[in-house]
């Protein structure tokens, strides 16, 4: 084998590494245990040992890595390379960029986890071909990262793409964050879950209520399925979702002017019929002014984004060097 | 004189033309009438007759000029510089940048109005010193420019930064692109002035209903003036576009993470009471996770913003043009 690249995708559980040859193509992958609670310093050599391990176990040596690149919760200083306050994560002021470099023995790129999913779909992914494109995760919560003219935008302090917390309905549903009417408080997952609960509290019938009685709770998955065997509630509240995430789709056009907008996590396993609607609503309410051709698509790297980004990343950071040298 | 630079904002009705030094430093400034009717080569000639003799009053000569810039109307396109088919002129597919880089045998840059008046207060106005800076202009529309990363966002098509018609009411007040509730529909100075006249109309009390009756019409310096004046009605509706404005502060800081918003245009007129209520509602309706350091401010360039940016934006060929060279 020649030259490899290493993605890790550092979880508050897991940290997913991946091995990956010069054009991106995933060669072999592994996990670990983040174990954060035994400190960062354990934590790096553990992602490193397996690194090395899996370029082995392909037939390559250490020295086969030359460059690597991981994505961590945030907020970070990613220009810095540190993790500051990172949620979930014990981890305070940890320079783990400079860290994992020292221990690799090569370059190392840093950004957040949706930054470096994001990067994964351009380069490698549903956003090929493209040189604007916005990547919105539809999980708990919803976030994700903004390529623009080829490159992720960063925001003055690493922090843009917040994207769930755009507002869509003034003095709306409250947030999470402290905000009211934010788009994560009516389509992430669990806002969804929670619409139908409180429908349900309301007194709509659905075939969903026997399921709240037994379980306690309902999940966003729930609402899928319900919605598949006819109930007219799950119906409903997948049309808002939708609606919720067409209108932010008009936003976000008007905003940044992305080609294609690629939306990820969770809950696209609801499937095409979750995708028709964004599509539908955004149709519906998007400008006649004009037609622009925004596509409008779903992840295909899913699990994977995570590792390919953050090896691409490390691959972007090799070619900035052999530029500049 | 040593070298200048030329920045031309090109409107429907006057061409305005500016002559600068390398610091971006206005030496002095003219206008000619657009003529728009006498076709786009007739335009071009005026514009660098126009330039020439500006520089030779300051003491130059043609050769002085070693860079220009200018911008236009959109929608057009900006990387070949060519304007297809812009509002209120009736040029079309019109090579701009090369018939007027030909005639002043020097790089021509060319953009959008709004995207070069962004550039001049990010290089030489209230957008000083960040990195990340979006515009907005506020008159009969809502339009801007988006500074990330010290660059100019474009998007896909040249067409970012539609900042009016982001959503901010679900099924609100149809704007004039055909959708409903965008913050233009209630943010503009035409929508905020149309807000008045509708209450007005439905029989709301208010010093503007004598001038209504009297003009057939209000304007949105109306509404200022009568809210000055104690006005309940006015207030109410002044109060209500700062709102919209601190909602819209929000959603943009939360997209690309700004360390500045620039508002410009006609109704900054309004002056620091408006100012004052956008930070207020922006303070109000933000987060409360984390207090991110974003300041809220008016352009400093007034009208200038425009030839200076396009002064600038020339400044930014000269220096690439140089490092390839």
């Amino acid at each position: 084998m020649g030259q490899m690249l290493i993605g890790v995708d550092f979880g508050a559980t897991n940290v997913k590494i991946g091995c990956f040859d010069l054009q991106l193509q995933l060669i072999d992958h592994t996990s670990v245990t983040t174990h954060a609670d035994q400190g960062a310093e354990a934590a790096v050599e553990r992602i490193a040992a397996a690194s090395e391990q899996l370029v082995h176990d392909v037939g390559g040596s250490a020295e086969s890595i030359v460059a690597a690149g991981i994505g961590t919760p945030g907020p970070a200083d990613y220009q810095n390379g540190i993790i500051i306050n990172a949620a979930n994560l014990p981890f305070r002021n940890t320079p783990i960029r400079q860290m994992l470099s020292t221990r690799l023995n090569c370059p190392v790129a840093f950004d957040n986890d949706a930054n470096v999913a994001c990067w994964g779909e351009f380069t490698a992914g549903a956003g090929k071909g493209v040189s604007d494109m916005i990547f919105v995760t539809l999980g708990t919560g919803v976030g994700g990262g903004i390529i623009s003219g080829g490159r992720l935008i960063h925001g003055c302090g690493g922090n843009s793409a917040e994207i769930g917390h755009i507002i869509i309905v003034p003095d709306g549903r409250l947030c999470g964050c402290g905000q009211h009417g934010c788009v994560e408080a009516y389509a992430s997952a669990s806002w969804t879950a929670e619409r139908a609960k409180e429908a349900l509290e309301a007194g709509e019938a659905s075939s969903l209520e026997a399921l709240l009685n037994r379980n306690g709770g309902i999940t966003c998955e729930d609402v899928w399925q319900h919605r598949q065997k006819g109930d007219a509630l799950a119906e409903r509240i997948t049309d808002e979702t939708a609606r919720a995430l067409g209108m932010l789709c008009v936003s976000l056009l008007h905003v940044l002017e992305p080609c294609r907008i690629v939306f990820a996590g969770g809950m696209i396993a609801a499937g095409q019929v979750l995708l028709d609607r964004i599509r539908h609503y955004f149709d519906e309410q998007i400008w006649t002014m004009k037609k622009e051709p925004l596509e409008i698509v779903f992840s295909s790297l899913g699990e994977d984004a995570g590792i390919t980004g953050a090896a691409g990343l490390g691959r972007e950071l090799l070619k900035s060097s052999s530029l500049q040298g």
